[in-house]
C-alpha cells in the first residue's frame, strides 16, 4: 500500500500545503504512517474550476459510457485488494467482516447505479406533440428531460468509510446523474480515502473522461468544506454527519448568491415500538435481537435503535430483564475516532446522571477509545418533560421509555422530531393498534419496518433512507437506493426545437 | 354577485376582525363595493388546525373521489358564470378575453390534475420482494409510495387572478397530491378570490370531505402570510410574486424548528436571443411578434420578454426601427394595481434616466394607473458593468443589449441570473451557433424555446415553469404542468409489512 497523503486534483496529485494531519488508529489513538496535507483555498478553487470544466462534457456523456465508468470504479476498488480493508480497519476500528461487507455494498451500489444509468429512466424524457390547428391557440411541441445540476460536493462520513465516503452512495448517485464530484475526505479515515480516491482517478482515466470529473481534498478542520459549499461552481451537497455540521453547511448554502440544495443526513434516534402482544409472546427474543442491533458496529449507524417505546407491564419487564442479562456480555468496541469515543462517553454520562433516568445495564468496559453499550430507562412523563432526552447519543446507547398506555405512547410520538426509521414489533393481536399508528409514523420517518431493526439498509429501488427534518435536511429525498439519483437532477423543457437543436435523447 | 368580504374558514365563514380593506378598480383606483376583513392570529390558527385535522383523512381519500373533487371545483368555478369575469375585470384591469381564457386554463388545469390523480402514477408505487434465502443476509420485503407533505399555504398571485390564485396551479397540484390548502388571497383581487373560494368550499361540501381541506384568508398586509409560513402545521408553501416577498417567506420557512420547502416564483427577465440570419431574413416580423408579446397583458407575465440580446448590425437596426414604429401604436393598459403601476413607472423612469441607456420608443401614454410599453437599448459593455440593468421591471418594458459579437453575447449570458425562459430566434444558418449556446442556456433557465416567446405557458406533462434561483426558489421543480404535483410529495418505504398493515395501494 503506497499512501502519499497528497490531494488528488483533477487527474493529478499535489501536496496540500494547508497544515498536515495523520490518520489515527482508532483502537489506540496512535497516529498511523503518512501525513496528509490540507487543501489551500487555491486547491479548492482548482478542484471546483476543473469540475466545472468537466461538467459540460461529463453531463452529456453517452449513457453506456457513463455506466461503464461507474462499473470501472467498482472494479478498481476491488483491485485495491486487502490493503483497503487493512487500512480501513486501522483507521476506523471496524472489524474485518463489517468492512468486507461494506466494500461489497459499495461496489454493488456503483454497479446498481451503472444499471440505472443504462436504463435511462432517470432522464424522465417526456414528449408532448405540437398541434398547429388547435383553437384558440396552436399547441407547441414540448419535450422535457432531466439534466444534471452541476458539480457536487460530497462529504465523507465517518461511520461508513466505504459506502458513504469517497465512492459511496452520494458520489455514485451524483456521478450517475452526470455531476462531477469533489470529495472532502473525512479526517477519520484519510488513508482509506486516498486508496479509494486513486481507484476513482484511475477509472476516470480509463474511461477517458475529463480529469475534473473527480477530485479528492483533505482537511483536518472545517475550512475546506465551508469553501466548497460556498463555491459558486458547486451546485449541490451530499453530507452525512452531525446535526451541528449539517446545519452549518445549510446556512452557508442558503446565504450564497445562488442557494443550493444540501442533502444532509444529520441525526436520528430511530424509535422502536414494542407492542404488548409481541412482548407477551417473545419478549426475550426481541430483547436479544435488539441488543445485537444496538451493539452492531459499536452502535455507530445512522439507523441505530436509540429509543424504545413500550407500555408498562410484565412483557416490558421481561424484555428489560433479558436485555439486562445480555448487555453485560457485549464487548466494548473501538469507536471510529477518539473524539467520537469521548462524545459517546459524555452522552452516556449525561444519561447516567440524569435524575429521571435509570441505568438498566452496561456492556463490558474498555479503553478510553472504546464504546461500552448502555441501556437506560425513563418514564414517558419524564421524556415528555425533558426534551434533551431525545438528543442522539451516537453509539450503542439505548433509552427505554415506559408509557402508561397507548395514549401516552402517542403523546411521546407527538413530540418526536423527524426520524430515518421507526420499527414496530408486533404480534397478530397488536395489528389493530399498530395499524392505527401507521398514519402518524409515516409523517415522522422515511422508513417504517415491522419486526426488525433499522440497521442494515437495503440498497433497493424501494428504499428510503431519509426522513423529515432533522433526520435529513430534505425529507423529500433518499440517500440510499436508486431514487437517490433524482437529488442531482432538474427538469428542462424544450419548446419547438428542431431535431438538430435538440439534445440527442429528445430527438 | 353576493360578496360578503368574509373569511372562508374550513366550511364556515366569519368576519375577519383584523382591519378592513376594499378591492380597488384597477383602471381608476376607486374602491369597489364590499369591505374584506383581515384574518386575526386566531383565524390563521383555526384554518391551519382544521387543515391539519383534515389532512389525515384527505391524504388517504380514494383517488377517484379526490379526482371527482377536483372536477367539482372546476364545475363550480364555471357555475359562477359571468360574475366572476366582471369582478375580475374590475379588480385587475385585465380585458375580458384574457380573463375568459384564464378561466378556461384554470378549470382545464383542475381537470388535468383530476386525470393525473385517477392515473395514480404520482404515487410512485414500488415493490421489491423479499428473498429470505439470500446470503449473507436475507432480503426484506420493501415497498414504497409517495405520501402528501401536509397542509400547504398558497399565496394568490396578482397577475393570475384565476390560474395562479385561489384555485390555480399551486392549489390544484397540492390538492391533487393529497394536501389540504390554506389560501392567502391576494389583496389585489379579493372579490374574485371570494367567488372562487366559495366555489371550492361548495366542492368540498359536495364531495363530503373534511371542511378543513380548504380555507381562504384575507389580509391587506403581510401578517397573515408570515403567520401561515411560520405555522408548524403548514408543511409547504406555493408563492408567485416579488423577489423581496419570496425571499422573506423563504427566510421565515428556514428559521422554523422544522424548515419547509417554499416553492416561490420570484423574478425573471426571460432573455430573447436574436440570431443574425433570423434578423437578416425577418427582422420586421420578429419585431412585430416581440412587441405583441411585450405588451400582452400590460407585460404583467412572469415570462414577459424583458431582455433582448443581439449582435450589432443591420439586422438589429431593422428590428429596432420596426419595433420603434410599432410601439407608439400600443395603447396604455390599466395595470393590476395602483402600486404595480407606480413601481412600473419608477422602473421605466430609472431606465430612462440611466446614462448608459437609450430610449427607443414608448407606447401611448395613459392615466397614472396605466402602464405604457417602453423599449430601451444599451451596449453589452454597459450591461456587463451595471448589474442593476438586469433587475426585473414588472410590466411592458424591454431592454435590448447590443453585443459586438457572439463572444460578448456569451459574456452577457454568463452574468445573467436564473430565468424561467430563454427564447432563441434563429434561421437555418444560425443553427450551428444556436446549438453551441444550448448547453449554457439549459443551465440558466427551465424552458428554452425556438422562434417564439415565453408568454403563453402550455399546461402540459412536458412543461417546466420554473428555473434556477432567483427565477424560482427551487429550480428542481415546476409550478405549471403535471410535474407540479411532485412538489408536495415525499417517499416512504415500508419494510416487511403484512398486507393488513400496508396502505391499500401497496397491498
Amino acid at each position: 500500500m503506497n499512501l502519499t497523503g497528497n490531494l488528488l486534483l483533477a487527474g493529478s496529485e499535489k501536496r496540500g500545503a494547508n497544515g498536515e494531519f495523520a490518520g489515527v488508529e482508532a483502537a489506540t489513538g496512535e497516529p498511523l504512517d503518512v501525513l496528509f496535507g490540507g487543501a489551500t483555498a487555491e486547491d479548492v478553487e482548482h478542484a471546483t474550476k476543473q469540475a466545472w470544466e468537466a461538467f459540460s462534457e461529463y453531463r452529456e456523456t453517452d449513457l453506456s459510457r457513463r455506466a461503464a465508468f461507474l462499473d470501472a470504479i467498482a472494479d478498481e476498488i476491488e483491485n485495491i485488494g486487502d490493503d483497503l480493508i487493512v487500512r480501513a480497519m486501522a483507521e476506523t476500528g471496524l472489524p474485518r467482516g463489517r468492512l468486507e461487507g461494506e466494500r461489497t455494498r459499495t461496489v454493488g451500489q456503483l454497479r446498481l447505479f451503472a444499471k440505472e444509468v443504462r436504463d435511462g429512466r432517470f432522464q424522465e424524457l417526456r414528449f408532448d406533440s405540437a398541434d398547429p390547428g388547435r383553437k384558440p391557440l396552436p399547441k407547441p411541441d414540448l419535450r422535457l428531460r432531466n439534466i444534471a445540476l452541476g458539480p457536487v460536493a460530497v462529504f465523507g462520513a465517518s461511520n461508513f468509510p466505504l459506502a458513504f465516503s469517497v465512492a459511496g452512495g452520494d458520489t455514485a448517485s451524483a456521478l450517475a446523474a452526470g455531476c462531477p464530484v469533489v470529495v472532502k475526505a473525512h479526517s477519520a479515515h484519510p488513508g482509506t480515502s486516498e486508496l479509494v480516491g486513486r481507484a476513482v482517478q484511475t477509472a476516470v482515466a480509463r474511461a477517458g473522461l475529463h480529469p475534473g470529473t473527480f477530485s479528492l481534498l483533505f482537511d483536518a478542520g472545517f475550512e475546506v468544506g465551508q469553501r466548497l459549499v460556498a463555491d459558486p461552481r458547486i451546485r449541490a451537497v451530499g453530507f452525512t454527519g452531525s446535526r451541528r455540521g449539517g446545519t452549518a453547511l445549510i446556512d452557508i448554502a442558503s446565504r450564497r448568491k445562488q442557494p443550493i440544495p444540501v442533502y444532509a443526513e444529520m441525526s436520528s434516534i430511530n424509535p422502536v415500538i414494542l407492542f404488548p402482544a409481541a412482548l407477551k409472546n417473545r419478549a426475550a427474543d426481541i430483547a436479544s435481537s435488539f441488543v445485537a442491533s444496538l451493539a452492531l458496529g459499536a452502535g455507530q449507524f445512522c439507523t441505530n435503535p436509540g429509543l424504545l417505546l413500550a407500555l408498562d407491564g410484565e412483557g416490558l419487564d421481561a424484555f428489560v430483564s433479558q436485555a439486562a442479562r445480555l448487555l453485560p456480555q457485549i464487548d466494548a468496541q473501538a469507536m471510529l475516532t477518539p473524539s467520537i469515543a469521548k462524545a459517546y462517553c459524555d452522552g452516556v454520562a449525561k444519561l447516567t446522571g440524569h435524575p429521571e433516568v435509570r441505568v438498566i445495564a452496561s456492556g463490558k468496559p474498555g479503553s478510553q477509545f472504546d464504546g461500552t453499550a448502555a441501556l437506560f430507562e425513563t418514564s414517558a412523563d419524564a421524556f415528555l418533560a425533558h426534551h434533551e432526552l431525545q438528543d442522539e447519543v451516537f453509539g450503542a446507547a439505548g433509552l427505554i421509555v415506559r408509557c402508561k398506555d397507548l395514549e401516552q405512547l402517542e403523546q411521546v410520538l407527538d413530540v418526536l422530531e423527524g426520524q430515518l426509521t421507526i420499527a414496530l414489533h408486533i404480534a397478530e393481536d397488536d395489528e389493530p393498534a399498530a395499524r392505527g399508528l401507521v398514519p402518524k409514523l409515516e409523517l415522522l420517518a422515511g422508513r417504517l419496518l415491522v419486526n426488525g431493526f433499522g440497521t442494515g439498509v437495503e440498497v433497493s429501488p424501494a428504499m428510503v433512507h431519509g426522513g423529515p427534518y432533522p433526520a435529513t435536511a430534505d425529507g423529500r429525498s433518499t440517500s440510499v437506493g436508486t431514487l437517490a439519483i433524482y437529488r442531482f437532477l432538474r427538469p428542462v423543457s424544450y419548446q419547438d426545437f428542431s431535431p438538430a437543436l435538440l439534445p440527442v435523447a429528445l430527438r
